[in-house]
């Protein structure tokens, strides 16, 4: 073998493949809304040919804004197909906060929920790139609430992993139904989430027996993986939300954890 | 540049250093008391020349048997100088929960706790392998209060990993003078901890304003990350202590994204 072929195949071994994250906005419908979610995958590393697992995004309550398609994109580089997934309506976002209560109180107890959810999980699922039997759905704020009512209702995941969400006590029939593991990131001071949510969450999640992990993460309070999350406080007179370094990148190394594991073996 | 070297050249980054575990009893002393210690490191690895980072290992209240020796093992083969501590004296180990319960009676609620735990400390540094900057404590059970009462006595830890451990609620002095950052990994259905305890201790660090990262892993109860608690269970007529795959492997693999993070930059 001459000297230069060893040098380039030892290259090789070592740099990434040339790849290119492609993104693209993906119409589709639900409930008779009109709604646009965000695929995001890299095309070197999720084929038809070779599926790559795939990992659902629900956006806080200010809609389908920079923030969780950024999160997409940052799964797709690590070699995931993600889709950042529309609640609200095509292009509804908003940084006032009255009107993200409004929107979001639409479907909190609802079916609705994890019936909107599931949609988004279907376009995931239609992109042609993702091995169905390797699905993951994280969510922040309420769309870690939601993350966990589209898990409680059945839905075919492997995992999911919510961010600073509310926390829904699952029903003893929703836990059975559940098939996803839960790996819950909270803020140790996170003002929104009372001390009574956090142990009836616990306790629904110990008495139905589910496969969880909940990871409490110091100094931190709501919105902890949000860089935006001071401005949009400040901008919005809102308190208890702002964002946190280290909690965001624990938070992000425990999720790159989660996965590896849920991911490892197709069922 | 020849081929040959070059070939060898790239398969010297791939491939690993042929590596030596190395161990050995190390005799020390602390309080009048004849105590006898675990080191392990791999001689490529943690040299006098190039010290590696190092963890002090403290077993659970049965002492210094084979467990916290593997464990130090597990450590080593990563790249740590590890010493595993003994706090009972030379040779003193046993499988009698009564025993046991005596043996760690005397330190708990005792400057002895941190005191005893701080001369294996000094141990640990005294092998000439560990990057002083670089330091942290790990126990289990018993070993996992040790830990804690450790890193609030203020001694100079990076970070400190608790398995299973009772909680000790740090006073507002000791959390003043805590360096350490802290892992606390708990059993979320761990009969031998009581939800006040829980309660207080996170109380005590979020008014402390300590650097903690709590972690609770579903169907886990006491001495879960121990394969022989079961055994070891049945034999001394114990409920409540048992194996948890699921939660020994997730620990463990947050305790290395935790080490991670605190030894990678030099102080």
């Amino acid at each position: 073998m001459k000297a230069s072929l060893v040098l380039f195949l030892s290259m090789a071994a070592v740099l990434p493949v040339s790849a290119k994250i492609v993104t693209r906005a993906v119409p589709y419908e639900q409930g008779g809304v009109k709604l646009e979610g965000w695929l995001a995958y890299d095309d070197a590393k999720a084929t038809p040919a070779h599926p790559a697992p795939g990992v659902l995004v629900i956006p806080e309550w200010w809609g389908l804004n920079d923030y969780p398609k950024g999160r997409a994109e940052q799964l797709a580089a690590l070699g995931y197909v993600a889709f950042a997934a529309d609640r609200f309506g095509a292009g509804v976002v908003t940084t006032d906060p009255k009107q993200a209560g409004e929107l979001a109180g639409q479907f909190y107890g609802k079916p609705l929920m994890a019936d909107r959810a599931r949609a988004g999980l279907d376009q995931l699922l239609k992109s042609g790139r993702v091995d169905a039997s390797r699905v993951a759905a994280i969510g922040y704020c309420f769309g870690g609430a939601t993350v966990q009512a589209l898990a409680f209702s059945g839905a075919p995941l492997a995992g999911i992993v919510s961010f600073h969400g509310s926390l829904i006590a699952p029903s003893a029939e929703a836990a059975t139904g559940t098939r996803a593991k839960l790996l819950i990131c909270q803020g140790a001071v996170d003002p929104f989430i009372p001390k009574e949510q956090v142990d009836a969450f616990l306790k629904a999640l110990n008495d139905g027996k589910l496969d969880f992990q909940f990871v409490s993460y110091a100094g931190a309070i709501h919105a902890f993986t949000n860089l935006k999350a001071d401005d949009m406080a400040r901008r919005a007179g809102l308190n208890g939300i702002g964002y946190n370094a280290a909690a965001d990148r624990r938070s992000w190394e425990h999720m790159r954890s989660f996965f590896a594991e849920i991911f490892a073996v197709k069922p």
